[in-house]
């Protein structure tokens, strides 16, 4: 019935497929070492959950700051392990939804997954399914005692499933608990030094010579942004997602596009 | 489809037409630089919308103190932008309605957007649509989660979405949460200075010679009101609105024009 | 359509007519000149909102003290409008009503007021519309947020609108941000010198005799109570409803009415 | 129309007949003055609602500690004024209403008394119907609401009522706003001397011979009970509702009865 | 009638004797002196009902700790009244009720006992009636409310009632003030000396000789506990129900029952 | 009848058989003494409530850290008291259940096992049932309630039954109240020292050969790990679960996996 259960999922795949590509329109520029080597290590967890006899559940939380890629970089590593099922949880699809509603979708997505031999799961965005509000600390109980029991709950004998989480405010998620449900947490770390930086100008081509924007890494080395690994002191500190956003408005006046960059980014980082 | 598109949303369109009308009735009066500033930043990014690959929604937050001018100058941006589709979300409209009916008349405009080519949605007074009480913090978390939802969520490829939201509770918008949601913000600053006072005195025409008004300004100026750009420091802080309501009032006993003005802005200003 | 609309409203007319009546049942006293001016003032925002154009909408706030008078002077402002629509919004009509209740009947008579070209609405007594309790600060935010909204939302294009709200809890009003919905604010300020205090108890005729009156005018000034302006030092502070109750309940014992009225008022004016 | 009102109240007024004589059941016993003065300040307000013009809505609160004898003492005056209509609203009576149906209950017997030209409604326990707990300060805020329209609405023109609620919890009602409510207030003493006691001892007839009655004091005064009026010296602080149930369990022991008695009072009063 | 509520009451006494005699299985041990006179005070208190005219309605609170044997004590007390109508009111059988459905249960059975001309009530475990938590300190006050009235609503004339209530949070029914529903309160005092745990040791048999009884009462002494009546000097402080457990426990290694039975008291008693 | 109840279970008991299965899949590990120890005392426990008259129900409760091996444990004692009733309620079968539907669904388990004449319940993950959540202290108190009584709450008579919760979070039972309804709590120790983990390394065959194991076993006491029985001075504190999971993750990177052990291990346990 393995057969079976690939034409059962089948249709479902689908409507993912478009929701993946969705996320990860503006693809994934390899911007420094560790956005390689998260895939990577995704790509183990994969590994784990199709061969070992002892741990058909894996779960695991990508954290990082808004807009650093978490949810690009889930979709990637699910879209890459070819599972026969792999779906998006999202808040996206969810506007409106009372937390019994929302319990009602995530818990249908897990159930289906049961008739897979092999799944992922990627919940996108899990402190909005929860319904966080920083004021007064509220939340939905109901939805995060589901996601408690969802994420730590075996599936049936012979099926296996591979859950990826991402959050950017994993404090909240330590907070309510729900952290110690998964079996591992990968840092997305956001763009922290010049190099990075000068990688995603070059890729996305928001200057039409070099020269230009090696002027403008120049301004930006002046206006006390630095080089190397230490991200705490290199006043940089940008999500991919901001920075191509930034980089778009830049685009919009070509003849200070540079200024523009510079002037955003010290208005963020410094 | 896009004269289909064009087609499908005109009626809602027309709709809008009236309510912008309402909203901008007293018109737009240049009463110094930042309001010309203002609106041309709108522009750059209304172009950033209409071209841009990487970015196909841009969310921005017009903030300023009450009637200063936010639902005025966001529903100009928006009519000036000539976008197939140009919808106001206001509370004016939504008096009486319990939590998920807002969430269902916003999500309701938002998912109209998605079939317009280009769309611009002016979200009128945030703090009002999340039900916010400062007595409790009390607000709809409901709202509140669409809103984080609705201001984040690319529309479907293809096609292009301008958020201009307005508050004049912007440390409220960050204590929820909802700040992050903005990829800019803009200050719309109340008047502060007796150039610019002068300027709107002179518009409306309050006093029917320019000895008058000349010597209202006078007055103002002896009762410690001061001219130039330090807003701090000139003991004026008047929103445009409150001061054509303040100017109407005095219009009631025209021998007193200049004493009822001066007695209101002093009664306000310091 | 101006024959028309007064038509449409005039049986709502009809039916206020009536509950007007019933709150200056008593009549007003013009015990000191604060009366005399606090009702011109009324119909110069009367005269304001007929004639100017680009204020067709002024809210004003009635406050004072527990019994001061303030539903007997909204409503009689009201009254001498003469606007072909005058309605009243009172607590006692809604006795048992939840808050969606509240907020239908409200929002009601502001609908029906845009059909009528000039109207006044009196909204008496806006903390028990609120249903505030001062123990757990409790209130209903849904009536709340309704108020926020009609306080300040123009009338259609054509129409206008004079809303007088009254409240004897000022501070609760601005705790809730509702404060700031009004253009004006007026004070109703209790009975607080003898002068006034003489000048009722002439009116009701409280003591058949003015030797009689004058008797108990100096046992009062020798019990504390003073003459003249400086409302804090006078030792007396009451409404002019209780003030009316406590000379009926004097009138019960004709012979001690003397002893009677003084012996309440130092019950509660020290 | 008189008579008919008269009919249309007399089922009602047949009804609580039945009720005012159960909550006197035991009769009063004129155990001090204060006891008559206030039956008599009772019907100077019954008097007032009569007579006066201004006022034809008058009401008082009975308050004092619990047992004191509010019930009775209101009940009592209510029953003397003979008004046709006269009715107790008591939460003996709403055990297990929601507060909606609380509310309803309660809005129907004054939209009743509306119908009769006079009328007296005895409130009871008026910490009970808000349905009052310590912890946590609970209570139901719509009873609150109802009961602060209540007793400060006036009956049609030509009606007449009197309100007398009781309550042994004073303070709360002024927490939550209730006190202002009220024209006038009163205090049910407890008992709290020697005289007053032996008073009651005597009505009740404990003791079979006058010289077991006189020893019982005598051990009371031994045991620091005190006569005279200064309450708060007397060490006796006792209602007389709590009395006759010590008195009752008292007689259960006949050759004991001194001590049981003597023991009991120790124990609470000192 | 009285035949007739005999008859219609019997009923629901049977259901009632299987309940009773399910609570007091284990019987009552008469292990010292307070446990006899408890059962004599319950009866003088019987017998207030059975005769006084002015207190046709008691209600007593059992209170002690958990274990102690209160709902023992008092079904014993209500089977030997042999009133016509004996009812226990216990949380055993409302699981899953709501706090409405509790309250109309328990008003179930105060209006059933008013059709019994002498009726006992013993309402088990308030706390949990009252659904109480400690943790936030939650609890119905719906529940709260109708016990509030239902102890102290007086039968309809010529009826009588005995409430016994049992709780081992005392302190939480006077918290919530439940306590001044009381006529009077009996403590059920925990076991808390030698004397009266070889008492019981001897009743249940858990040694077969005396000789092996002696030793372990030689070896608690050894262990600290101690004989007298000081209770808080012994040690020693456990409700018969946590003993007669463990002396089970106990049994169940007969070679070691000395051993356990120590180690159990001491892990709890010191 | 005794036959007929082993009828009427059967069909439960054949339901629960695949689900104690299942939770005890990856088997027991015998790794230290106190494995056996506890499952001997939790026959003990079995054997009580078979054969002692007074004691027909006892509640255990297993408690320890997270990942310590409660459910398989818990599981095992009952599997192993071959009762005619067996059930497991775990929070698995039970998302998105609301607090009403809980309560239904425990109670039902509880009732039907009210019908065999010997029954072991296995309560899982008491937190989860509950509801809790740490931030706010959020929990079902109607959840709570029905433990409270179904814990405590007698089988009728001729019935016997062993309850056995488990949970990581004992201080919170204890604060909602509910660690008093236990007869005995059990701790589940994690592993703390290399004896115990070299044993588990053995059993799951991680190392091909006993020299990599012991080359293993030396680096982590190289880095600090200790052997016997001080758990707080080990530095080792590590679930026999999470322990299995880190072991699968090592054993996909067969050349690394002494480094990734000691690395997992140091990155928790230290
Ligand atoms: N190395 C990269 N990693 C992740 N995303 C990348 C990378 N390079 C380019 N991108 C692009 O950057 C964007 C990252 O946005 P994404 O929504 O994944 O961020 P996020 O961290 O999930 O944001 P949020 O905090 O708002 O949920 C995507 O459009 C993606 O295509
Ligand atoms: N330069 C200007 N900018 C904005 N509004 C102007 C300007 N000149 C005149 N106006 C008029 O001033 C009024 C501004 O009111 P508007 O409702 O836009 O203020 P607001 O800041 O949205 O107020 P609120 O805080 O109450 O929402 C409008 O009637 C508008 O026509
Ligand atoms: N100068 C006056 N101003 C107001 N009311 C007057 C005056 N003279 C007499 N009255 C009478 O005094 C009473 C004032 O009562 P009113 O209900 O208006 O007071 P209020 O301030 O609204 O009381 P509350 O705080 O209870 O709402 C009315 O009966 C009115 O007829
Ligand atoms: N002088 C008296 N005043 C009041 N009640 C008296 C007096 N003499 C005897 N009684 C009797 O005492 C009892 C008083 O009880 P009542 O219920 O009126 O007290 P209460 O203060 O309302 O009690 P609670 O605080 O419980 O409501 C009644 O039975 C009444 O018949
Ligand atoms: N002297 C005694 N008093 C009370 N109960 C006794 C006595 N002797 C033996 N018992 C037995 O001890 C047990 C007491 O349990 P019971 O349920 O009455 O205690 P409880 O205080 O109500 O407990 P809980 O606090 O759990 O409600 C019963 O089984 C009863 O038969
Ligand atoms: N000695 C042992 N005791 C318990 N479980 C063992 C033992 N040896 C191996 N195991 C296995 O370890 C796992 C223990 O997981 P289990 O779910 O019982 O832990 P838990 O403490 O209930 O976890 P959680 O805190 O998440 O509920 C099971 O897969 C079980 O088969
Ligand atoms: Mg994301
Ligand atoms: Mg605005
Ligand atoms: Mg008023
Ligand atoms: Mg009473
Ligand atoms: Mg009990
Ligand atoms: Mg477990």
């Amino acid at each position: 019935d393995f057969i079976n259960a690939l034409e059962e999922v089948h249709p479902a795949f689908g409507v993912s497929e478009e929701e993946l590509q969705q996320v990860i329109q503006n693809g994934i520029i390899y911007y420094n070492d560790n956005v390689k080597e998260l895939l990577r290590t995704g790509q183990l967890f994969v590994e784990q959950v199709r061969t070992s006899k002892r741990t058909p559940l894996v779960s695991i939380l990508l954290h990082g700051p808004s807009g650093s890629g978490k949810t690009a970089l889930g979709a990637t590593i699910a879209q890459e392990s070819q599972f026969p099922f792999i779906k998006l949880i999202s808040p996206d699809s969810m506007v409106g939804f009372n937390e019994n509603q929302k319990v009602a979708a995530i818990s249908k997505v897990f159930a289906d997954s049961y008739k897979s031999p092999e799944s992922v799961i990627v919940v996108d965005n899990v402190e909005r399914l929860l319904d966080w509000a920083p004021l007064g600390s509220r939340f939905s109980n109901a939805v995060l005692q589901a996601l408690l029991v969802l994420f730590a709950r075996r599936p049936p004998k012979g099926h296996r499933l591979l859950v990826i989480a991402t959050t950017s405010l994993r404090p909240v998620l330590t907070e309510v608990g729900l952290s110690e449900a998964f079996d591992s947490e990968l840092r997305v770390a956001p763009i922290s030094n010049l190099e990075s930086l000068e990688y995603v100008l070059h890729s996305v081509e928001l200057f039409e010579t070099d020269e230009q924007r090696r002027r403008a890494m120049h301004m930006l080395a002046e206006a006390g942004f630095a080089s190397g690994e230490d991200e705490s002191m290199n006043g940089l500190h940008i999500g991919i997602k901001k920075l191509l956003s930034i980089i778009e408005m830049a685009r919009q006046e070509p003849d200070h596009a540079t200024e523009r960059l510079v002037g955003s980014l010290m208005g963020l980082g410094m």
